[in-house]
Order: C-alpha cells, then sequence, then structure tokens
C-alpha cells in the first residue's frame, strides 16, 4: 500500500498535527485495540476521509505516536541536563524531565508501553535507541571520572527502568504527583545506592 | 454471571491447571485479544466446553494468570533471599531469582505487562502488593542498620523498575542471556550507585 504524503502546505501541517494530536488522545484513553479512526477525526473535528490524506491506517499513526514520543522525550531530557554541570547533576535534572513529562503527556507515555503488543519493534527500537544514547552518556561520564566504572549498558537500562517504574506509581497513578520528593529519593539511590553511611 | 466453580476431585484439578497452563501459553504468544477460547481448549488437549466448567470467560483465566504470576514470583523471591545474610544479599539474590524466573516463563511475564491495558486494575493490584511487600523488607533492614535511610516505597518502586527493565532487555530480547553479569553489574549499582569511589 502507498504511504500517505507529507503534507506540504502551512494548513496541511496543521491539519495533520491535529488529527496526530486527537490519536494521541483518543487512543491513549480507550487503548488501540478500541481507538477507531472515526473516534480519532471526530476529536479531530475533521472529516473521516482526511485522516486518510495524511496516514494509511491505525498502525501507522500509532508507530507516528511512538516516534514522536521518542523524539519529545529525547529533546526535553537533552534541554533539561544542557546545563548540569556533571552527571549526577545530570541524573537528576533527566529524572524530574522524565516525570514531568509523564504528567503532562500521559496519554503519550500509555501509547509507547502498549507498543509492545501492538508494535514490538517500533517498541524496541524506540528504548533501545534511547537505551544506546543514555549509555553513551554514561561512557563519556566515566571517562571523566564524574562515576565510578561500570556496564553503561547495564546501568543505563537499570536507570531507565526506574524511571518508569516511578512514573508509573507516582504520577500515573497518584492524584497530586509529589514529583521533588521522587526525584531527591531516587536521586540519592541512583547516587548512593542503598550500602549504610561508612559513619553510620 | 454465576462464577465457574472450582473443582474438587483430583481429576477437575488437573483438568483445571492444564487449561491454565494453555492459557500461559496461548494468550503469551498471541496477546490477549488474538488469544481465542478455541486456541486455549485445542492447546490444552481438552473439548471446548471443558473450558466453562472452571473459567467463566476470557477475562476470568487473564487475571487468573496474572494472580498466578503474583503468588509464583512472591514464592520464588521468598525461597531465593531466605538464606541471605542481609539484606543487599537479599537484594541480589532476589533480582537473581526474578530474571530467572522471566527466563523460564516469558509468556506469563508478557502477561502481567498485558494487564496494564488489558485489566487495569489486576495490573494495579498485582505491584502494588509486591511494591507493600517490598517496602516492608526495606523497612526492617533499614531498622537493622543494613541499609541507609531512605524512603521505602519509592525505593521498592524503583528497584523493582530496575529489575524489569532489565528482564525486558536483557532476559527477553537476548537470545542467550547471561544474568549472572547483568546481577553482578547491578547489584553494585543497588549498593553503592553512580558516585565515583572515595579514593578514586
Amino acid at each position: 500500500m502507498a504511504k500517505a504524503t507529507a503534507p506540504k502546505t502551512r494548513r496541511g501541517i496543521e491539519r495533520r498535527a491535529k488529527i496526530l494530536a486527537a490519536a494521541e488522545t483518543v487512543m491513549g484513553e480507550q487503548g488501540f485495540p478500541a481507538a477507531s479512526i472515526a473516534d480519532i477525526t471526530r476529536e479531530a473535528g475533521t472529516a473521516l476521509g482526511t485522516f486518510y490524506i495524511y496516514f494509511s491506517n491505525k498502525e501507522e499513526i500509532f508507530r507516528e505516536l511512538v516516534l514522536e514520543m521518542g523524539k519529545v522525550t529525547r529533546k526535553m531530557v537533552a534541554e533539561a541536563i544542557a546545563d548540569a554541570p556533571d552527571r549526577l547533576a545530570a541524573e537528576r535534572a533527566g529524572l524530574a524531565a522524565f516525570l514531568n513529562f509523564v504528567a503532562k503527556r500521559p496519554a503519550l507515555y500509555r501509547i509507547v508501553e502498549e507498543a509492545r503488543f501492538v508494535d514490538p519493534e517500533a517498541y524496541q527500537r524506540y528504548f533501545t535507541s534511547f537505551g544506546d544514547a543514555y549509555a553513551a552518556q554514561l561512557r563519556a561520564a566515566e571517562a571523566k571520572g564524574e562515576i565510578s566504572p561500570g556496564d553503561a549498558d547495564i546501568r543505563a537500562w537499570a536507570l531507565m527502568g526506574m524511571a518508569k517504574a516511578l512514573g508509573d506509581r507516582y504520577v500515573i497513578w497518584d492524584d497530586v504527583p509529589d514529583i521533588d520528593r521522587v526525584v531527591n529519593e531516587a536521586h540519592r539511590l541512583i547516587c548512593r545506592g542503598l550500602v549504610p553511611d561508612a559513619a553510620g
């Protein structure tokens, strides 16, 4: 099947973005299997046929949302850690940025998790790409002596998992998330682990 | 709708267990939406009608599998950490037991993750119950001075998330998982965090 064309006019770009935002809302609320293209265009306030100008099917717009989550989270974390003086400070800033993102776009977060079942390849690509970039940063920090030596890939995955679980429990499930508290506590664990203080 | 009855005879118990094991295989492979009751009874080698002696519908057997994962993982982790001399040793043994469980029952692991979408209440109950038990153990360890002081709930969720992400990446995705290596590296992070050694 021919891939739907990318819009060239400003009106087209806006209309595509509107449909994408509507898909985020509808799929985030209903989940992929229940969400219909009619629900999406209704939410977007466009005609059903307009969907097919920009997307071939439901699977394609879903994958597009997973890609968007990748772009947005990576940009947001990069901005958040740009001014961090060292890697430990960057860990704190990155975790805070991620949890704030989950609070702001819970539907997009849910869609990426649903990709594990709906589009396993996109799911794996998403986390592999994020994990590779994370590990590269840890390697650079180790070379500068900012963190202790260790396997950067395993650490990157452990830290991503930590952030995801905290996002589930303290952002998605809590009515009033206290992100600062979670970040402070998790950051202490990330920096110093569980061993009692030498002085203790 | 009346709940299907629990079996009383040995034959009934075995037949129910067979259907449950078949559901684990079929739902683990196909996912909940695609898996049919006919697929499950075919896999179990029983008549379609036999399913309804023990379960009312697909949703009920799915929930039963989530409950089973809860029972099995908890028992397995409890056994694994029973002989650990302190909490840090227990963290290592518990993580190793969890990752080995994921390697052994990948379908059950996948089913619990799918519960996030198929049966959010069961999903939340599963992780809340596991997290509460985990936090209680961390609190007891802190009281004994085995670990540094800190918020036990946030730490429990962070550590569960770590284990899940490592299970995804290094057990589910890898053809030949090297669980020892992952456990060693993650355990160092759990104990000492990322800060460079004082001597470094």
